[in-house]
């Protein structure tokens, strides 16, 4: 089998087509980005309703698996990313043999399941929640019993949404735990008492140069995000450790793209234990909904830096220019576009999905406020 | 037949279907903006290459004089507008008795004619460059001496980017600007010595509310415009006037939507005697090159209010945040494209044109400045 062809040496020129894998509104978004870079845009996606569909230049319906639909995808475009991280890797594998895949199989791989997510991220000197492979029953009561109690057993793969997760109060939990999972192969994860949560959206480009955000913080209700505010009142110097700490696992994969970062803020109370204050949550290798308030407080939002990064662009102006707050807008909250459209602080931002579910991120809004 | 179907009562929900005629850079702006609000779009032109096609979620290719197709796409649609102002009247009205048409076709008819336009303006005590009808030769010179020199021939339809024009520098070149113009129906406009350039672009509602974006000060090279620039440097009270014109015409045009209008300021200088020191040269009914400013430097640009106006949204905040300068990238001008992308003032949006040619609109660049 041939080997991965290596990403741009010079900037790819407009004119070239980007494809993506995944059809939902990141995937949208990304498609309006490089259309302003005067980029054709191909969407392959397996779901029954793709809003990205509706501003890509060409479209596939096709399945994550199959090899055959994906190389002749992979034959009609120029650098390969992807809006979600749940690629089959060894399809994206293949597929680098073809063309230049950004971000690499390698964060698909260690973004896609939590056991090695935690693993890689602590090996590089991150802190991460203590955690615990889970298989059996037996080593979930081991784990409870070294991890303790309140912990959240998780499965290893697809959850996102809060889906795919048990709380575990007590040990007598342990029963039903595994089995509200389907018994699939899981995590079980300490429970960190936090003071916020942030995240760390960073841009990273194919010589390696990096450019990050400011840190929002995020509001999640029933697993889902809420709410994403700048700035985060949190002191400088932890919005900079965590810029930090996202720059080294970004190294660390040799990351081509935008990348969010989910981070623990546990407080500064006792760091004379030595304790950290950050703590990762997880990381997902693509542009991330904590990051969508870039697109009106920022020059160059994550969705045109993503598309500038994969394509050997220089990377574009991350600063913010206005207190901003990221709404999304949940199921029924979209109801509220009639109400917001005359709102002169919102910027709406809505998918055009037909069906309205609950949990189901239907837009979003960005309220814009004070210069910076 | 039946009657025009008038506009909407109440703002049209987020998944209807936006129709466009015309598929140039325009059209997919257009596309983009009524995608961030949830719309769906379908676009419908006959060029060989249609940027707007990129971004679209229909498209049809077809010619304007083809009611039958015209027809169909229309029983696909929830409301047409159009990117360029060629689109023949008679399809427009034809259109309106099967969807709501805004623009309406009055404001085809007045901006498709020169000298319909003229009379127009003029008949709402507007000023205006002096004009004559000109079809034969004996009218011309009749013209010149009533008009003087210098001052230009112009066809009366489809000139755009200064083509169809002869300038009349003496009487002698009588005998030649009808055969270059292919001796169509023509209009002699007096040179208007001016000062400066500026245009007004205005979002009108459906319940005639309006709103202005402050006026660009416009730099065209060959009848094609190069550069717009805020603030203008004119007086404010220039600035104000312009747009009380602006309004006066989109009024009596009962105009929905982003109109341009094009203005010579001819200095203060002589006003003693009474003398306009404003001339309205032309008017778009669309939006406008002058207008891509407002893509990085407003709230909402001239594109997202054109698509809240014919929807009967509220219109959208027209406030300038900041001084830019828009510069069209005409030509060879595409070329610059890695270095504006190193550029961190810079701003790019390129229109994916394939064929590069003399005189082609392939992108423009916004050079966003001081906060305002």
């Amino acid at each position: 089998m041939a080997g991965p062809i290596s990403s741009f040496k010079t900037p790819l020129a407009p004119g070239h087509t980007i494809g993506i894998l995944g059809g939902g509104q990141l995937g949208r978004m990304l498609c309006v980005a490089a259309s302003r870079l005067g980029f054709r845009t191909a969407v392959y996606a397996d779901g029954d309703e793709n809003p990205a569909f509706e501003v890509a230049g060409t479209t596939v319906h096709g399945r994550y698996d199959d090899l055959k639909a994906l190389e002749t995808f992979a034959a009609r475009i120029d650098v390969l990313t992807y809006e979600f991280e749940n690629v089959p890797v060894a399809a994206a594998q293949h597929l680098e043999t073809l063309t230049p895949v950004c971000p690499g199989p390698l964060s698909l791989s260690v973004a896609q399941d939590r056991l090695v997510e935690k693993q890689f991220i602590s090996d590089q000197g991150v802190a991460v929640a203590p955690f615990a492979d889970v298989g059996t029953q037996a080593e979930l009561e081991a784990a409870i019993a070294e991890i303790g109690v309140p912990s959240i057993l998780k499965t290893r793969r697809l959850g996102y949404d809060g889906k795919g997760q048990y709380r575990i109060k007590s040990a007598a939990d342990a029963g039903v735990a595994l089995g509200a999972l389907n018994r699939q192969p899981s995590i079980l994860e300490g429970f960190v008492p936090f003071e916020a949560e942030i995240s760390v959206l960073i841009a990273r480009g194919a010589g390696g140069e990096s450019s990050v955000y400011d840190c929002p913080r995020n509001h999640h209700e029933g697993g889902i995000l809420r709410t994403s505010t700048l700035p985060s009142g949190l002191p400088l110097d932890v919005e900079t450790e965590a810029q930090t700490i996202a720059r080294t696992i970004a190294d660390a994969l040799g990351y081509i793209g935008v990348m969010g970062v989910e981070f623990f803020y546990v407080g500064d109370g006792d760091r004379s234990k030595d304790r950290p204050r950050l703590i990762v949550n997880e990381i997902a290798p693509r542009v991330h909904n904590s990051g969508h308030w870039t697109q009106d407080a920022c020059v160059c939002d994550q969705f045109e830096n993503h598309i500038r990064a994969i394509c050997n662009w220089p990377l574009g102006v991350t600063r913010r220019n206005r207190d901003v707050v990221m709404r999304n807008l949940i199921g029924e909250d979209i109801e509220l576009w009639s109400s917001l459209a005359d709102d002169p602080t919102a910027t709406l931002h809505l998918y055009g999905k037909r069906e309205t579910r609950d949990g189901r991120k239907m837009g979003h809004v960005n309220f814009v406020g004070a210069r910076t």
